[in-house]
């Protein structure tokens, strides 16, 4: 039988995990669940209903995994920990400073519940948590490095669009190729903010807008832009939507690490990202941890786990005989 | 309480465990065993015994792990099921084609003896296969690729040494920069032998040999050379002890996949490795599954593992909690 798979949320990561079960042939999408009028909803899987968020307790004995698509500001914090008591469910909730409560209360309803919870399920928190643990297990004595982009941050977007006089904007996160290749060449450079990314954004202004005062309100932003490099460009609606329209991002985990009895020598260890679609990757990481919290259910396994707590070989559709003849 | 190790096998791999023994405090080397005459064997560990691979089952109380540092071609078939009765054990078994019936043979001598078995760890078989297996599930739709090198093929050395007229050799596989370039780009090329890597060799001569014999020895020969584009350099016994003395290898792991409703987005996930010295990185991915190996045992869980079949953190001294803090 399918696992058979609910989604509350239905957003660009909503409809992501909704493309990632359908390329996951022992999956199956049942429902989506929205907090908006069911009526208004057009989802694009024939064969799943959309329902009202209301409704989803109801659902208990049709659904195997829950997926929750919200936002990590403020849907994720309360709805993980109040569906994990009825469902096992997963979530790529990325604040990553906030993990240790949200943990801890997502690990006590599931427990509570008899259930399964998956939480930062994801690439950052996710797969690049991953690297990160296996490259610093392997390789103690060394120096981490994480770079982002190219891609687009969603939050600094949202803050350039914020300014006033900003009709549309869409900011880039880009590495710099130079930190990059001194990290890659072993030098374990001392890294500042600004030496690591740059931020390039691009902003369509609300008509009589001054240029120059956005693009010095954008460059001075505390937290957001002070600290790095910006370039800013101004662009047409037209070209805004023409050649922004996509949500590309990825990135780049390093270690840079040292063994031997003289720690003469050296080892670079790096893992990296392109994607063309932020939400749809995450949605295919959440998609193959779904099919580990059905299987870790099935075990009895139950509580709050992490991808550091989960057996690679949970995550694959394939037979561990079949794993060990094909892939290790 | 540390955990206890002892090695089995004083090459280079023995050693390397030895060093990244001592990477890790929460480990301690306790004794090497050799099938030499222990007297006449020298290793760094001052406060760590070496004793005769005869006496190794008097010390079933004084190790917690044993790790196999044997060959894959002969040692490790015999002596991974053997001491997986009365030892946790790790081992680095490598032939790729052979592991579902090491698997096999461990996991019932492991089952019978109540211990806990991981082979195969390493890089490839190990980081490599890991990699393409989180990247398989992550992405159903897609392909894989896997490039060697830059690096010296023990292996590829020791068939040109067997040549007639030669009197050292050393031989390097290198990816092909182009087909990397090919796949980074997503264009999904499908790869010949030849289009993938060529391979580099460096050959001191006996004194008196035919070079253009030798060469075309190697450049003909079957399975190793003959479909690779091959390039011989004859070099000084004193060149090769001064160019050629490390052992560097690795490599790349690839996979292209497709998302979205209509796979219009393209992704690519990369994982590579720089390595100075192969054995000494293989030992310290072997370290961190001894600590897995100690853990699992100490929850009584048994037979053979693989690295598909552990979870991430156990690999870590860690606890989950600062894990959690510190790395997702």
């Amino acid at each position: 039988m399918n696992i058979r798979i609910g989604i509350l949320g239905y957003g660009n990561l909503g409809r992501g995990v909704e493309c990632a079960v359908r390329q996951n042939p022992d999956m199956e999408l049942r429902a989506v669940f929205t907090r908006r009028d069911p009526k208004q909803l057009q989802i694009l899987t024939d064969t799943a209903r959309v329902c009202s968020a209301e409704a989803l307790k109801e659902w208990q004995k049709e659904l195997d995994v829950l997926i929750l698509c919200g936002g990590s500001a403020t849907d994720l914090p309360v709805q993980t920990p109040e569906y994990a008591k009825f469902f096992n469910v997963v979530d790529s909730f990325d604040t990553h400073a906030r993990i240790p409560e949200h943990f801890a209360a997502v690990d006590a309803a599931a427990k509570e519940g008899g259930k399964t919870a998956v939480i930062s399920a994801g690439w950052d928190p996710g797969m690049f948590s991953l690297n990160r643990m296996y490259a610093n297990a392997i390789l103690p004595e060394g120096k981490d490095y994480t770079f982002w982009g190219r891609g687009v941050s969603q939050g600094h977007s949202d803050a350039v669009r914020r300014i006033s006089g900003v009709k549309d904007a869409k900011q880039y996160t880009i590495p710099v190729e130079k930190a990059l290749a001194s990290v890659r060449a072993g030098e374990n450079p001392d890294l500042t903010t600004r030496e690591k990314h740059t931020r390039e954004c691009f902003v369509v202004l609300e008509e009589g807008a001054d240029a120059a005062q956005v693009e010095n309100a954008i460059k001075t932003m505390p937290n957001y832009f002070a600290d790095y490099d910006t370039t800013v460009h101004f662009i047409s609606e037209e070209e805004m939507k023409r050649d922004h329209n996509r949500i590309p991002h990825g990135g780049f985990v390093l270690r840079s690490g040292v063994t031997g009895w003289e720690k003469e020598n050296r080892h670079l260890i790096e893992y990296s990202l392109k994607l063309d679609s932020n939400p749809e990757f995450t949605s295919s990481v959440i998609a193959a941890y779904a099919r580990a919290a059905y299987r870790l259910a099935s075990e009895g396994v139950h509580g709050c786990k992490t991808v550091f707590d989960i057996a690679p070989a949970y995550l694959s559709s394939k037979s561990g005989e079949e794993l060990r003849a094909s892939m290790l």
